[in-house]
């Protein structure tokens, strides 16, 4: 139903941003070269295992071969490029936003292919979408970002999903209605970031948190 | 076979139940509106996610739009009745009992209905009832209470359902088997946090969380 | 597939080895005899329910009462043996090897029996290996031990696991290869316990960290 391109696509964009992810981290929180290899399967495998368990399903990326090639290919691929590129931070969220927005096309895609009524699709969709994000924060023994940081990003991850069931209901094919989701996505979790838009409590929760918490954050604040 | 008015019910008070446990804290712990609500989603969930996931079985849950309906009303219900219900401790405490009694039968008697022996169908009755609030504890990275606060949690719920499979046994009708399941977890848990019984380290060991958590605890201490 | 006595016998050494964990702890991470059991159960089951959840199969431990039986008698032994034997960490290491080795054998050979690539059975295998810690680790609100603390135990694991893959190929009969990635697993665990042996920068980040972490670690340390 994906074709294996796409899926292996954003098996890779998702390690690599892991692999940034994890190699950020200083002090007591740094990870050995294994623990940034496990963050970036985690983040490429992640949404998919949590889509294809949801959907009781085998889980896609254990038919092939290439998932784990790809995902280990792309983990060293981050923890090569995160010394140079550690001052790009926007380069961490940019990817962020693409792969949410990917993992949230296929889980609602594959949801709706299966028969599943459109508010549980969205359900997969997002839980796709920021599922790996809430491992790696687990497995990082770190506060689930997606809890207290939010920065509408599973808002995001469910507009996009929204507006690929609603394209879907007016018969859009389902390659079309996959790239609005990705777009829908990754432009407002950008705006999120760019205005540092939030709920209003967030915002206040922010303020105190950036204050107190060690590491790198995996947004950009002014 | 769970008729879907009594499903939706269970998720309804585990997403009341969810929100106002989430609602209460505050400092370094607060969430904001849409950490309290993935709360409610998941204390709502949880369970029953849990429970089909270890059958095998597709998620009841998304097989249809009303459960995702339920437990998001049902969380904004929760964020509402926090304020004025600060106080009342006792009704969290209430309402988690009851919703720990239901699935708790839901998973035995599922387990049961699929045919597994009975201790295994005792195992998923516990792991349905107590999972959604694991999750939790894990998604609000606070310790998880089922180890250390345990209360008699897990007790309870365990006893509630060896009774449902007894009963089973002696061809008492499911419904009442499942409703004397749910009275049996809710009186021990609630004679629990009543009379402070606990396991004699569990005493001891409360004595000293009491002094140095923060947030409120969801037992009510005399 | 696997024959009875031996899968309840990695459940049963999987849950004296969790509970001999769990009753090491003092202070603040102290268990009371519930969280130990709790812990020990998880052990014992953990690696084995993530093998199915993975693979898409009913949960092998779910379809018989035995399995429960050995893991909860398997804690009680466990916790008996806690006092006599706190002295003796390295029992605790060399059990957790030969735990690792066969859950790592089960899962992979499990997942060749399907019919997976061999990189997705070698995925699973490991996935079964450390899973059971990895749930421990986060139940008990600890860092999660693979990530930080690694000591080659991941490496361990997907060795042996490698180990098994190839002999398969190789027609040598499952149970032989199964003997050799308990083998392999086991000797490499406990030659980089003996020898503290670890990637480069876990050793950096272990002395920092023995330094600062309270409770008994498990690993012996010279």
């Amino acid at each position: 139903m994906i074709p294996l391109w796409l899926d292996l696509t954003a098996v890779g964009l998702g390690g690599v941003q892991g692999a940034l992810f994890a190699s950020g981290f200083r002090g007591e929180r740094r990870l050995d070269l294994l623990g940034v290899a496990i963050v970036g399967i985690v983040m490429g495998f992640g949404g998919g295992v949590i889509r294809d368990l949801l959907l009781n399903q085998p889980i896609g990326a254990l038919q092939s071969n290439w998932y784990l090639v790809t995902a280990v290919v792309a983990s060293l691929v981050g923890m090569l490029l995160a010394g140079p590129l550690s001052r790009l931070n926007g380069l961490i969220v940019g990817l962020d936003a693409v792969v949410i927005g990917m993992f949230g096309a296929f889980g609602t895609s594959k949801a709706l292919g299966l028969g599943l009524p459109i508010l549980p699709a969205v359900f997969v969709g997002v839980a796709a979408a920021v599922g790996g994000g809430i491992l790696r924060d687990m497995l990082m023994s770190l506060p689930v970002a997606i809890m207290h940081v939010g920065s509408l990003y599973a808002v995001a991850a469910a507009a996009g999903c929204l507006v690929l069931v609603v394209l879907d209901l007016f018969h859009v094919p389902i390659f079309i209605a996959g790239i609005a989701c990705v777009v829908v996505t990754s432009i407002i979790r950008w705006l999120a970031v760019i205005f540092d838009l939030s709920l209003p409590e967030q915002r206040m929760l922010n303020r105190r948190k950036v204050a107190t918490e060690t590491g790198v954050l995996p947004v950009i604040r002014r």
